[in-house]
């Protein structure tokens, strides 16, 4: 068989700590359960790549990894030095667009060692995916300015929902709930006061649920979706949102787990026609860059994730069950979680035990 | 002096049962504190009106309240007999547009006797004001269909944000900051992600910041934001958001003090051109309409929002304080507070300590 190509990307700040140690859990889990993977490196996605030659990424990056089989990405962005528009739009949500990575999918799972900020909430209370669209809906780009700098200055954007994108990311969400024992699907709409779009949404989810007799589905406003994941985070157990929603709802949800800094996420193709991108929902992080105190686990979740994607379902539990027996031991988390390990420490401990 | 004249709604469901307690300790601190109410009464805004007169309110609903110093709104809706957009946009959305009631204020108080659902939290941790601008934005009715029924279909809807309406909720937020003593506003904003309106709310907040060199001001993108409720609800003062960003925010906010079922709300015309409605956050619960068991405080509460409007503090602040009163005693809270006072017991209790 031959090995999967992954192009690794570390990018900015504190993916090029958390980095080492993905690929040194994915090596370990895949020489136990005969898995065989082939990094390729690539430098660009990055401030420093950006410094050298103005621009985030090089002229034919597609070619350059269009044809591995996923990506395995660190963080981008420095505020500081770069804006978000330059960054972001130039490489992780170029990726989104050119690969046609409409599913962004992201669990809520609250892990051995990790306190929630929920009240009485113990790990296995919390255990649920958010499916978010990833490639249009509220992050649109038509829309414009009028009348600038006068008092008659106004700015419209435009949501854009297409049956095509709202359809395939409902299948997907449809698929997983049904894939899992509860099978149960919530879906954030806004119908009531966002009165096109989301009405639209809805009308979508109904017809697919048709499909799909054996999922129980249930909608909720997004506000008070939002206060339900707070109130109630036990309800869930597969929720899909737009873009925006499901970006909210993916940064609320690992927030009640505790940290959004052990928080996974990918970036789907699921037809494989391109690379899926896998990333920790952390950023760069400029701040702790540099100390070796980051929090690697995000990164080696991620990697899970991926080879889970590639099919490789033993692999990729054996890491998570690694990442949980790690995160119940103190002397092997992370100081954001009370601990005493590095990075590299607590990266080692998880390819220990995979 | 003469008469505070105040229009009286009390709408569907638990609003026809919360009201006549608002009333009452509206009286009992009107009377204790020498001030002089006036209210009259309207049937319409509620299913009932509609059920009868197949509208929703009476054609001439601006003439009949319009000249009023505030409306005491109940709730309005009921999904199973008739449709949202029917109800809300019916009556609610209305009110907000027509009479340009273009601040949406709710206070994220945690009071005594609520458990908050975040670890630890105790009453005065938690306290702050979100300041929704519920005009324009998001909610907005420009967009359509296209190619319907078939494979390319598709639809938009149009975000809209006007210098005008942008600038003056960010005034009113301000001032809000100023007036308080920690003098910190934060501003919600996806300007990472959303890309032409976000960025204009970001210059606008930089703009309006250079008239208030007192206040201290930041922003987060919204799904950092929400997660920030949960994790540091500590960290708020003021927060200042879109139509949908402060509509979710607002939601959250009381979720994060442990229940949507006491918050109250202002829709305000800060320049008083036209009545500003005062209505409790929770809707009309037909699901638990007609058993004498709806929690009145969000009702009483809303009551002292309008009080303070109208410029009468003492007697709003004497509300505040007999509600907190009541809260803190088991005997006089409602069950949905496990307490076991009915909605009459806990809104007499109010009244007498007025
Ligand atoms: C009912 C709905 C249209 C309304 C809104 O979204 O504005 C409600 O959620 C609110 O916050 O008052
Ligand atoms: C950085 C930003 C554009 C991005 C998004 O909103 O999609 C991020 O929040 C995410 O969730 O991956």
């Amino acid at each position: 068989k031959k090995p999967y190509r992954i192009a690794v990307i570390p990018g900015d700040g504190i993916g090029k700590e958390v980095m080492p140690e993905g690929l040194r859990v994915i090596e370990a889990a895949a020489k136990k359960h005969g898995v065989a993977v082939q990094f390729d490196h690539f430098d660009f996605s990055s401030y420093d790549y950006y410094e050298k030659h103005g621009q985030m990424m090089p002229d034919d990056w597609k070619t350059q990894i269009g044809s591995h089989d996923a990506i395995y990405f660190g963080a981008v962005g420095w505020p500081a030095k770069i804006a978000d528009h330059v960054s972001l739009w130039g490489s992780l949500i170029k990726f989104r667009r050119e690969f046609d990575q409409y599913v962004n999918l992201r669990p809520v799972r609250l892990m051995p060692g990790v306190l929630s900020p929920l009240a009485g909430r113990k790990p296995g209370d919390i255990d649920f995916w958010v499916v978010r669209e990833n490639t249009e809906g509220e992050y649109s780009s038509v829309g414009g300015r009028m009348f600038p700098d006068t008092d008659r200055e106004f700015v419209t954007q435009q949501t854009v929902m297409t049956r095509t994108g709202v359809d395939r990311i409902l299948k997907f969400a449809f698929e997983l709930a049904q894939s899992r024992p509860k099978k149960h699907l919530t879906s954030a709409t806004k119908s009531n006061g966002i009165s096109i779009t989301m009405p639209y949404w809805d009308e979508r989810v109904e017809a697919m649920a048709k499909n799909y007799p054996g999922v129980k589905w249930d909608k909720y406003h997004i506000d008070i979706l939002t206060a339900n994941f707070v109130l109630h985070p036990d309800w869930f157990d597969v929720v899909v949102g737009s873009n925006l929603f499901g970006d909210i709802l993916s940064d609320l949800g690992p927030a009640c787990t505790g940290t959004i800094g052990i928080a996974p996420s990918g970036n789907i193709n699921p037809e494989r026609n391109f690379p899926s991108v896998f990333e920790p929902v952390h950023g760069s992080a400029p701040d702790i860059a540099g100390q070796g105190i980051a929090n690697p686990i995000g990164m080696i979740w991620s990697g899970a994730m991926m080879l889970e994607h590639l099919g490789e379902k033993t692999a990729a539990q054996s890491i998570v069950g690694a990442i949980e027996r790690t995160l119940g031991e103190r002397t092997l988390r992370t100081r954001d979680l009370g601990g005493n390990a590095d990075t590299e420490a607590c990266g080692k401990a998880v390819a220990d035990m995979v």
